[in-house]
């Protein structure tokens, strides 16, 4: 009797901790903080918005199917910017457009993997992708990564068997925040490349690491699409969170067969929020390097009001992107934890066991903060509700 | 050694017929027609394009993640419709919302089905479901249908083993065009109650049925969804095939499954697309009767006008929704036919052997005209030319 794919895997975490929030209600002078998601909370800026609405009103092919593959002119606006800022050659018939990064992971295993195969993913994970994984009959196998949350390549060669067909990192990291040294990921391409191996790279949070110039130089290399797959999202660069726009840049090879996936589970990525991505890329670089340096600036907030926590017996394992990793000083396990930063502290965020196995004890001591959420009046607050917190 | 999912299945057939067209000019008097993809040919009517720009410049949640499951109103707007034309109930909690029609079924089967697993699946089959169950790792088991072009639920009883999982029916269907008897969806239903197998009703096309009336009583059973999951499309009704929204119907069971799936695959559907759907169903019934008037007067165009086919040898095997089924008079095999017709008569549409496995030599012999995309005087068109052509 075989198990249907969805009963091998856990409920969305994101939607489990949001039914946390039923039959709360919170004081009018201390309401809920929402640090559970990363995502925007506003529209995108004015302008983008003026654009969309002219779009809608005058631009048929906006609203009938296109290429499954995407919108030929957001490939290759994609192609010329990774060229442009990664130093290396990447062409438009290597680049996809999916409906959103979550899609673009599950078309790369889609591509990668059958029943029984593993894929390496450091711990913390993205909870989606060990979803994605249990549900295509693929084993997650944890990598440790100890302080710092920067995983060691040879520490993952010695996980690699014969049924291992990629390692996937995620940098800037989710759920960590840390961003992973040029030299990290370079260490992780030649592995994978001598392993006959795929690297997945999701660059979902790239638009907001805090390092000037190119995050890695893997493109650098000309035969990079033999190993390399890199993954994107549009929704946090310019607030597409609900149009639902991601990439996918491979091999031409590749995307012949993530175009069967991608048919079949989408037909096409949705047309308008490719056009506004395509709008944001050649109209809001000035706008993006303002929200950049507002993220920063919230991450600055968490490391300047850590110390109060600090004194506490929290610990900031990671910080960057959208996110803090913090491990908490309770011996509550943090899924109990989080439910309890409800109602006594007006707090939702992400326990650490969601973004681990169940068998692993470190996300028991760990919570996810999306601080990209919140300002920094916003994080002030919120360190002293945690700092105030018992359980 | 696994092979990969995507490797499991083949290319996409509307892409590949489209690349048929590379390096292909057409006379100016003999202009391409293209009923290769059942698909609007138009943006949505003035007043949603209008309602679209609004909810564009000033509904800021239009742009933001929403519940995975779907906007909770467009939940609650499907329920009372299908509880209101089918005469049962369907309450919200058994709907959720996808991200287009390709997308539910690619979820119901990952709530139904393991490695090895079987769903059987009339032939000629929608090609994507093939696709999907492939890429699943489940055998497709073909349902011969014979003249007609209607299943016979005692001939699928035959078929099912102890790994069938589900029984996928279309209807009106793709590609056939037949709109199947209730009786013979009660049957299958009956069937599939008493093996303890899923009833999967795709009713894309149901808003361009030709009968009166419910199609069907499956939803007047109060338990109808411990069998029954259907699926729906906004696609055809409002042309927003370029918006992706779509809906499956279910148990809230079976939904909670669902969320993991569509959770990891797409966060949630589009925010704008769905707001469109709602507004269409709050206000273009009287528009979408005229779209169905126009598809049923497309429709019995073909069957003015086939005799002249007809007297040449060709069958219309099946007619509706928006499609003709034909089989050809020619020795040459349709895939042969079909790509023959693209420089020879300026027609592109699909070859048989593209809703038929590989080993059905019934497929050779068929051509599927999706003939809602060309009015009236496209269709006697279309018909001068396949009559005047010879291979």
């Amino acid at each position: 009797m075989s198990i249907p794919r969805t009963a091998t895997t856990f409920a969305p975490p994101v939607m489990e901790a949001r039914r946390w929030l039923d039959g709360v209600t919170h004081p009018v002078d201390r309401p809920l903080l929402n640090v559970s998601q990363a995502a925007p909370v506003d529209a995108p800026p004015a302008p983008m918005l003026e654009a969309m609405a002219q779009i809608v009103l005058t631009d048929p092919a906006a609203h009938l199917y296109g290429p499954v593959l995407g919108l030929p002119d957001l490939r290759a606006a994609i192609a010329d910017r990774w060229s442009q800022s990664y130093g290396g050659h990447v062409g438009p018939d290597q680049v996809a457009i999916t409906s959103g990064c979550n899609q673009a992971f599950a078309a790369a295993i889609a591509t990668l993997c059958g029943e029984g195969d593993e894929v390496i993913l450091p711990v913390p994970y993205y909870f989606n992708h060990a979803m994605w994984l249990d549900m295509s009959g693929v084993a997650t196998v944890p990598l440790p990564t100890g302080p710092g949350l920067i995983p060691n390549a040879d520490a993952a060669a010695a996980l690699i068997t014969d049924r291992t067909r990629a390692i996937a990192l995620v940098s800037p990291n989710n759920p960590g925040g840390v961003e992973y040294p040029a030299a990290t990921l370079s260490a992780f391409r030649d592995l994978c490349r001598s392993r006959g191996i795929a690297l997945i790279l999701d660059e979902t949070y790239r638009d907001f690491d805090s390092r000037t110039g190119a995050a890695h130089d893997l493109f650098t290399d000309p035969g990079w699409d033999d190993t390399l797959i890199q993954l994107y999202s549009f929704s946090k660069a310019y607030r597409l969170t609900g149009h639902r726009v991601g990439a996918i840049t491979g091999s031409p090879a590749r995307l012949a067969e993530v175009e069967k996936f991608l048919d079949t589970v989408a037909i096409c990525p949705n047309q308008l929020g490719q056009r506004a991505a395509l709008w944001g890329m050649r109209n809001l670089d000035r706008w993006l390097a303002g929200e950049r340096a507002e993220i920063l600036d919230r991450r600055a907030a968490i490391t300047d009001h850590f110390p109060q926590l600090a004194e506490r017996g929290w610990r900031l394992a990671g910080c960057g992107a959208y996110f803090a990793y913090l491990e908490h000083p309770f011996e509550l396990p943090s899924d109990r934890l989080a439910q309890a930063l409800v109602a006594g502290a007006g707090i939702l965020c992400l326990p650490g066991t969601m973004f681990r196995p169940a068998a692993d004890p470190a996300g028991r001591r760990e919570l996810r903060i999306a601080f990209a959420n919140i300002d920094r009046a916003g994080i002030v607050e919120l360190f002293a509700r945690l700092a105030a917190f018992a359980p």
